[in-house]
C-alpha cells in the first residue's frame, strides 16, 4: 500500500509498505480522509512535541474517516464497505483512568501517528472495531475526519459545564478554537468573544459564530480591556484558551469573571503555562486542562447530522496523498485562508 | 387603583384599592402585563395549593412586567418610565439558603400572589428595586411577563447539567414544559421527545422545538416503548417532568438512561411523587426537584434578546384586567389553543 | 465440592457439585468467608426480589473472601494461596455505562448469587482475576467478606459529596445503615442521627458511631420532630435511607435541610418509593439512588487497614457451611443481637 | 483605646486611638485573641502584598475572637459579654458573587487589616453583628482566633471534594498547610504526604496528622519521586499547595494522579503561578484557587467542639499587645518552633 512516512524534519516520503492484517476484534480500514492537525505539523517542523520524539520513520495522521475493508475474527456490528469515523486512541481498558471512565487520561494509550505508533496517511490501517463509528445520513468522508477535532472541542465544552445564557471568550481562532466556539454556541451561550492574530481567521470567526473577534497583537492590553467593556466589566463565565501562546493562559484568567473557569486546550511550544497568581486567586478561578477527548463520537455525529455544528466549512483545502508534502508546507506557513487541510487518501 | 381580588373559589372581584407607597429601596410599579400561571388557576379553582390556603381576599398574579412609576428613598439604577421585568420573590437575604446563593429555597420568602402576600393583577404594586430588571432593545411588556416562567425553565435546565449532543424527554407541553424544551434546545440537546395529552399542544410542541410529541393517553405503555425505540433502547440523558400528573414522575424515571437524571418541575394535585423503586435503583438515577428559580433574569433576558428562545408565541391570548374572570375560566377549561393567557393591565 | 443450593422457599440443600475450572483470565478460588446479605434472605424467604425470580436451584452468596487456588491462563499479579476479597459483579466492560466508568449500572452485569448466576455458598468458585483484591497486613477472611457491604456504604457516601462539619441522618441501623454511618463518620461529619426500630441495633449504633439512635415506631411523628430539634430546626445536610421501609424515603426528605440530599440505599419490599411532593419541592432536594458500588475495593481496604472503619464488630455470628440453613433462619427472624452472620466455608 | 499601627516597614507603634461606635446592625467588640497571619507579616516586612500597599498607618490583624461589648441598634441574637469568633470579611451582599453564594469573591469586600481597612490589633473594634459567631461549650479565645485560618483550610478541602479512602499531598507545613491536612484527615483521607523545609514543622506534621513529612530542599527531585513511590506510582488524588514557593504549584501538579486535582492555597511572593504544561495536560488536571473562605464558621466551630480538629496545639506562642513588635520579629524569622503566634489583647 502507499503511505507517507516522516523520515526527519520536513522529510516526508511516499513509500510502498505492506498492508496490515486485522487481528481478532479488529478491522482493516481503507483510509478515506485525513485532516492535518497542528500536532502533525509540530512533528513535521520540529521532529518532536516536548518529550515525544520522532526517532524512526513514522506515518503521521489521526483525524480520519475510512471504509471498512475487512473484518477480523469476532467482529460484529460493522459491515465491509461501510464508511466510519475512527477514534484514533487505543486505550488500555484496564488502568484506573480507563476503568473510571477517563480513557483520555490512560497512561498506556496508543495513539495513531504519535511516536512510535504509525498513523493513517496511508491507504490502509488496522484499528479495533470498537473505535469505528458508522457515518449515516449523508455524513461524508471529510465531515467524518473532522469529528476528531470536533470531539476535542466537545470535551473542552464538557469541562466548562456551560449554562444557558452564559458568555464565553475563546482565545485563538484556529480549528480547535473555532470548533470550541461552535460547540459553545449550540450549548446555550449568548455571546462569544474571540481573539486571533490572523485577519482571515478573525473574519472567518465572525462569519462562523463569534460576536466579536479581536486582534491581540494590535495593542497588547486592548484585548482584555475591550472584552471587559463588552461584558459590562464583569468578564466572561468561561474563557477557553485555544491558542497555545505563552501569554494566552493568563489572558484567559484575566477575562474570566469571579468564580469563573479557564479551560486550556492549547499546546504551548515552550511547555509552560503561567498565571498571575493574584488574578487567579482573587477570582477563585477553576482551571481545567483539555486532554484529547472521551466518549464524544456519538454526540459529535449527532451535532453534525442535525446541522447544529458545521464542520465542513472549516475544511479549506483538500489534497491527494501524493501532494502531502505540499499540503504540510502550506499549513506550516499559515498561508492566507488556511484552516483545516485534508488529505483525501481514497475516494 | 383597580385590582382583581379572589374572594373564594371562582369568585374574582374587581375592586378599588389604595395605591401602595414605596418605602426605602422600593419602587412603585405600574403593572403592564401579567401571565396567568397554573398556580393562579389552582387557587382560583380550589382555593388552595396543598397547605397554602386562601383565607382572606387576595390579589393573585406574579408573572409580570411593569413601568417604574416612582422611586423610593435611596433607589439608584432605575428611572421613572422604564419598562422592567420583575422577579416576584422577595427573599429574606439572611438565612442559610439565601447566604449560600439559593434564594429560591428561602423558607421566609414572600412571593407575589401566594397567600397571604398580594400579587399583581392590579394597576400598581410596590417591589424592591433589586427585583426589577430593565428591558432593553425591543423587549416589550408581554415578553417581560414571560421571563418568569422562562426563569423556571432555565432553572430546570440548570439542574440538568446538559452536555452538547445529549437527548431529553419533556413530559407535558404546557408553558413550563415547552419553555424547558426550548431552553434545552439551545443548550446543545440534539433530540427532544415530548408527551402531552392535548392535541393542540402536541402540534405546538412540534412546530416549536420537539422532535416528537406523543399522546400518553392513547395507550398507556406506548409512550415509554416509543421513546425507548426512538433512542435505540438507550433512554434519554435527562427526563423533565413538567406535567404534574400522578404517573409522570415514574414515566420520567422509565425514560432516563442508566446514570441519567429526572428533573421534576410539575406540581401534582395529590401532592405525591411516586417511583417504581427498582427502576430508579437499577439505573442509579439522580432526581432533582425544581423550586422556582434563582439568578435567572439576566440570562433569560439575553436568551430572548438574542432570539435564542421565542417566548412570544406562547402567549395565545391577551385580556384586559376587566375580563380577568373570563380569562381564568378559559385557562381553567384548557380550551383548545390556550397556552399562556396574559392580562394586559396597562399599555 | 460441597455447596448449598436453594431449591425453593426455605429449601436450602447441601450438595456435592463439580468443582469449576478457571478459563483464561480467571482464577479458581477456595471460598473462605461469605456474609449473609439481606438480598440472600429475600430469595430464601420469597424466592424472588421483584422481577428477579429463582426458577432453578441456585447457589446464593456474594459477600466473600477466598484463597486463590489456581490461576487460569494469562493471569498475572496473583499468587496461589493468597487471600483475596472478591468483587462479586462481572461487568460487560463494553456498554456505555461501563465505558463511562459506571460498571454498577451495566445492564448486562453478571452478579454472583443473583438468578441465574451461581454464588459462593460453596467450597470453590471461579472469578475473573481482576475481581480479586489481595488482602495484606492483617486483614483476615471475615473482614474481607465485609468489604462488599462496606463498598455499598462507600458508594452511598460518595454520592452524598459530604463536606467537613456537615450533619447526616441514617434511617435504618442494619449492616448497610451502620456501615454508611461509619463511612460518613470518617468523612468529616460532625453529627449522625439514626433511626431504627430494633432496640439492640439502636444500642449498637450508639456504641459504634451514632450521636443519637431513635425508635421510629415509638411514636410516628417523633423521629422527625426530634431530629429537627437536634439540628436546631435546620435539618441535616444529607439523609441516608437504609431501611427499605415504605415510609422511610419520605422521612428522609422531611429530615433534609433546604438544598439537601436524600440518598436511597434501602430496597423496599413493595418496590415503591414515594415522597410528599411539596416537601421535596420546597426544599429543592436532590435524591440519588444507590446501585451497588463502583471502584470501592481499594479504598475499602485502606479504610479498614488504617483502622478508620471497624467492620469486624458487625459480624455477630459465624457458622460453618453445614449450618447454613440454621444461619438463614436466624437472620430471617431478626433474632436479638444479629447484625451480620458469616458462613465460614473454609478456614 | 490602645492599638498597634503599622507606620512603615518594621515600624509598629502602640498608640491611643478613639474607641469606635457601633452603628445599626453592628456591635462593639472587645478584642480577645488575634493570630499573626503570614499576610500580616508580608505587610510588616514589605509594606505590601502585590498591589495592596500600605500608604497610611494601619492597624493589621484579622484572625480574632472578641467579647461583645455593646450592641448597635437593631441587633438581635447576641449578648453583651458573650465570647465570639469573628469573620473578618465584610461583603457587599449585593454583587453577583455575593448573591450567588460566593462572598469570598466579592470585589467590594472590606477585610479587616487589609489596606485601607483597619484590623484588630487593638482593644476594640466594630463589626456587623452577623460576622460574630458565639463560642459555646468550652471554646476559648485562642481557639476562637484560629477558626479563621481553619476556615481557609475547610474551604480548601471543600474545593477538593474528597472521597473516603483517597490520598492527598500537602506542600507546606505552616499553619494553613497543617490545618488543611487536619481537615483532610477527618474528611476520610487514608494517607497524607507533606513536604516542608523546616525540620521542626516536619516533626510537628508527623505528630499532628501526616503519614510522611519530607524535606523538599534536601534533594530537589526526591520529594516527587518519594511520594510517587509511597503511592505505588499512582500519585495522590488531591495535591494541596500551601507553601507559596515558586516551584510548589508545579510540584503539586507532578504529584496529582491522572484526573486529579491541585488546590492552590499558597500566596507566592513573586505573584506567579507556573506549571509544566504537558504534565497538567496529560493528566487532565483541575486546578482550583483558594480565595479566603465562605460559610465555614458554623462548621469550623463544630469540628473544634467535637474534638475532630485540634487547633490549640498550633498556637505555640502568646504575647500581650505591648509585645507585638517582638512577636512579629519572631514570626518573621521563622524561629525554631514557631507555628502560630497569638496576641492576647485582653483576657
Amino acid at each position: 500500500m502507499r503511505a507517507a512516512r516522516l523520515h526527519g524534519i520536513r522529510d516526508l516520503r511516499l513509500e510502498d509498505l505492506h498492508r496490515p492484517t486485522p487481528g481478532p476484534g479488529e478491522v482493516l480500514l481503507k483510509v478515506a480522509s485525513v485532516g492535518i492537525c497542528g500536532s502533525d505539523v509540530h512533528y513535521y517542523l520540529d521532529g518532536r512535541i516536548g518529550d515525544q520524539v520522532v526517532t524512526a520513520p513514522i506515518i503521521m495522521g489521526h483525524e480520519f474517516s475510512a471504509w471498512v475493508a475487512e473484518l477480523g475474527a469476532g467482529v460484529e456490528g460493522l459491515e465491509v464497505g461501510q464508511l466510519v469515523a475512527v477514534e484514533p486512541a487505543i486505550h488500555c481498558g484496564e488502568c484506573e483512568s480507563c476503568q473510571h471512565g477517563h480513557p483520555n487520561l490512560c497512561p498506556d494509550v496508543r495513539f495513531c501517528g504519535t511516536p512510535p505508533v504509525d498513523g493513517v496517511f496511508a491507504e490502509y490501517t488496522v484499528m479495533p472495531a470498537k473505535n469505528c463509528f458508522p457515518l449515516l445520513q449523508g455524513l461524508g468522508p471529510v465531515e467524518g475526519a473532522i469529528l476528531e477535532p470536533l470531539g476535542v472541542a466537545i470535551h473542552a465544552v464538557d469541562l466548562a459545564h456551560l449554562k444557558p445564557g452564559q458568555t464565553v471568550a475563546v482565545l485563538g481562532a484556529g480549528p480547535i478554537g473555532l470548533l470550541t466556539a461552535a460547540v459553545a454556541k449550540v450549548s446555550g451561550v449568548s455571546a462569544i468573544y474571540m481573539t486571533e492574530p490572523l485577519a482571515y481567521r478573525r473574519q472567518f470567526a465572525l462569519d462562523y459564530v463569534a460576536d466579536a473577534a479581536l486582534n491581540p497583537y494590535e495593542n497588547g492590553t486592548d484585548v482584555i480591556t475591550e472584552i471587559m467593556r463588552l461584558t459590562g466589566g464583569r468578564g466572561v463565565d468561561v474563557a477557553f484558551e485555544a491558542a497555545g501562546a505563552s501569554e494566552t493562559p493568563d489572558q484567559a484568567a484575566a477575562l474570566a469573571r469571579p468564580g469563573g473557569k479557564v479551560i486550556v486546550a492549547g499546546i504551548p511550544s515552550d511547555d509552560t503555562m503561567a498565571f498571575t497568581a493574584s488574578i487567579t486567586r482573587r477570582k477563585g478561578l477553576t482551571i481545567k486542562l483539555v486532554r484529547r477527548m472521551k466518549h464524544t463520537y456519538p454526540r459529535a455525529i449527532r451535532l453534525v447530522q442535525t446541522g447544529m455544528v458545521d464542520v465542513k466549512s472549516l475544511v479549506t483545502h483538500i489534497f491527494p496523498l501524493e501532494s502531502i508534502a505540499e499540503a504540510f508546507e502550506m499549513v506550516a506557513a499559515y498561508d492566507d485562508g488556511v484552516l483545516r487541510a485534508v488529505i483525501q487518501v481514497s475516494a
